[in-house]
């Protein structure tokens, strides 16, 4: 019997690779014949570089340059064995380092993940893969592009790497569904400023759509990060989901071609983990191969949605009825994890 | 394939009957083939009634009498065929009927049940089984005595009459175990009412000891019900666990025998489950014939003691962090029983 085990993290409560080691311990308790394979995983936000980091011999690369306020800071990346580079944006331009508001959201500059690039270029890198959930940013990729030596008239030119930038949402560049307009608010942008913004981006994709033949209304995407994707696909790269990045690299598929059983899961999973998040990936794969997949989350959503049709189960690590502030605690999520595994598995074994 | 579903009521949220409907329909959902044979079951409090009424072809029948403060009521009992009467002492003597306090623990009698007990002798019973949970009185017994014309000094007859006690308890009579003791508290007495009244015992406990040799003492149960365990001793009865005369009326075993799967639980389950309540011998009943069981519970405690010998596996149902009050809504309940039934059973068949 052999299961592969790929959960992604629990938000404030635990890692994806704590909680795959709960999930084995608890297999392994109750089945110690079984092979049991685990993958630490991401959807290509946080947790991209842990993930790679865990499951390939990566070598993690510091870099000095400055934050999304021009602040210097030291930054790291990931160099992969076939020198593949996995930069989070988030390490540079995080949301997380600074308090967002009207001044930020117009000062916040893509600029300082240059650095990371360049290195990456100067250590033979053949391709990079950036992940872009998360930043604080809203300078429509203007930013890394000036970082590069370029600008959106002239575009600067990494030779000979390929570009993947990995996003979870699908927004476009500019209008109703654009970087301005979707993720403005939250980044601190009062109406006045995001109307101004978008006014900025309509140009430049009329602009980019006129010299380049690039549609960015119409890559899915190029809104991701404040406008950063649309930097990438200028910069000649392209924007993928994360989670099918990811387990390429990890080569997930051929460990589930052989298993037995795949176990996933999130923090929180409804009808809306079917867009791209870690347990559909997993489960996609899996059906491919006929795999059955089992979910086991923090919580359930009332509707699964297309989960339902990939899943042939899904369960809450919930035991009782606690206080949210309780049920998150890391030590508890470990231990309930571990103790559903073992009554899955022997349900599933009887 | 063939499931046996017998779940304890969780209380204040769903009854027996409708979580094993509940769960009948999740499994019938995914397994349509199935065959599936619901008990609405209790360990031989609340409920009881209920349970035997659900499974068997009774007839209820009402009786003038009064309550345990002596106000007139009508009560109802449950005349099996075979006749075999039922009995709830809380139908007559229930805590809930009072505001429990010093004066309601002295003058409280068991003496209303007497009438339940010569009505179904009149109507020919050959068997009655009184169910002790949840009374409000503190009398030793002596009140139901009284009522059928007798007392300690001369014990009355029910002739031909088999008088079965179903307690969740094994206190004894008096003493730092006994009624006074240990139930008098809740019950509203004050210290000094209750050591008057375990003193009462005392004496009582010693009498019985010398003229007919009986030894309330030894005896598990005489000290439930306020005292009422030992009435039933003194009238030729004994005193069981609720929940292997329900079993063995509702012919739970034979329907075990021939299943492929037990699944039961109850509200919360944890080690003192393995005291006799449902999923205990629900499990035990099962393992005798090597049938798996499954527990299905509002919530798990941490520790389950010596249920891990007995069940396969045990799941709550709660599906997310939800407050106590949301999650014992009970169309949440019913709906998240139902859906971990089908996800259990896609488990388990996969």
């Amino acid at each position: 019997m052999k299961i592969v085990v790929a959960i992604d993290s629990y938000k404030g409560s635990a890692s994806s690779s704590e909680l795959n080691e709960a999930v084995k311990t608890g297999i392994l308790s109750v089945a110690p014949d079984c092979e049991v394979k685990t993958f630490a995983i991401a959807d290509g936000g946080e947790g991209t570089i842990a993930a790679l980091e865990n499951g390939l011999d990566g070598k993690r690369i510091a870099v000095a340059t400055v934050d999304l306020l021009e602040c210097p800071i030291t930054a790291e990346y990931l160099m992969l064995p076939e020198n593949i580079a996995v930069i989070e944006a988030t390490s540079v331009v995080g949301i997380d380092k600074i308090i967002p508001n009207a001044q930020t959201i117009q000062e916040a500059t893509t600029r300082g993940l240059a650095e990371l690039f360049l290195d990456a270029q100067k250590r033979g890198a053949r391709e990079i893969v950036l992940s872009l959930g998360g930043t604080g940013t809203s300078d429509g990729g203007l930013g890394i592009l000036k970082g590069l030596g370029g600008s959106v008239e002239k575009l600067p030119l990494l030779k000979n790497i390929n570009l993947t930038a990995l996003a979870d949402v699908t927004n476009v560049y500019a209008g109703e569904n654009g970087y301005a307009k979707v993720f403005g608010k939250q980044k601190g942008g009062t109406d006045e400023i995001l109307a101004q913004q978008d006014k900025e981006a309509q140009k430049i994709a009329q602009f980019v759509k006129e010299k380049y033949k690039i549609d960015l209304q119409n890559i899915p995407g190029t809104g991701a990060a404040g406008g950063l994707g649309a930097a990438i696909v200028l910069l000649g790269g392209k924007i993928e989901p994360g989670f099918s990045k990811i387990a390429q690299l990890l080569n997930i598929e051929d460990e589930i071609k052989k298993a037995n059983l795949v176990i996933t899961g999130e923090g929180h999973m409804d009808f809306q983990t079917a867009n791209g998040k870690v347990p559909f990936g997993m489960a996609e794969l899996a059906t491919k191969y006929n795999v059955p997949t089992i979910a086991f989350c923090g919580g359930l959503g009332e509707e699964l949605g297309k989960m339902n049709d990939v899943l042939l189960a899904s369960f809450s690590i919930q035991q009782s009825v606690l206080s949210l502030k309780e049920a998150m605690e890391k030590q508890r999520t470990l231990n309930n994890i571990e103790k559903l595994a073992k009554n899955v598995i022997k349900t599933w074994q009887h």
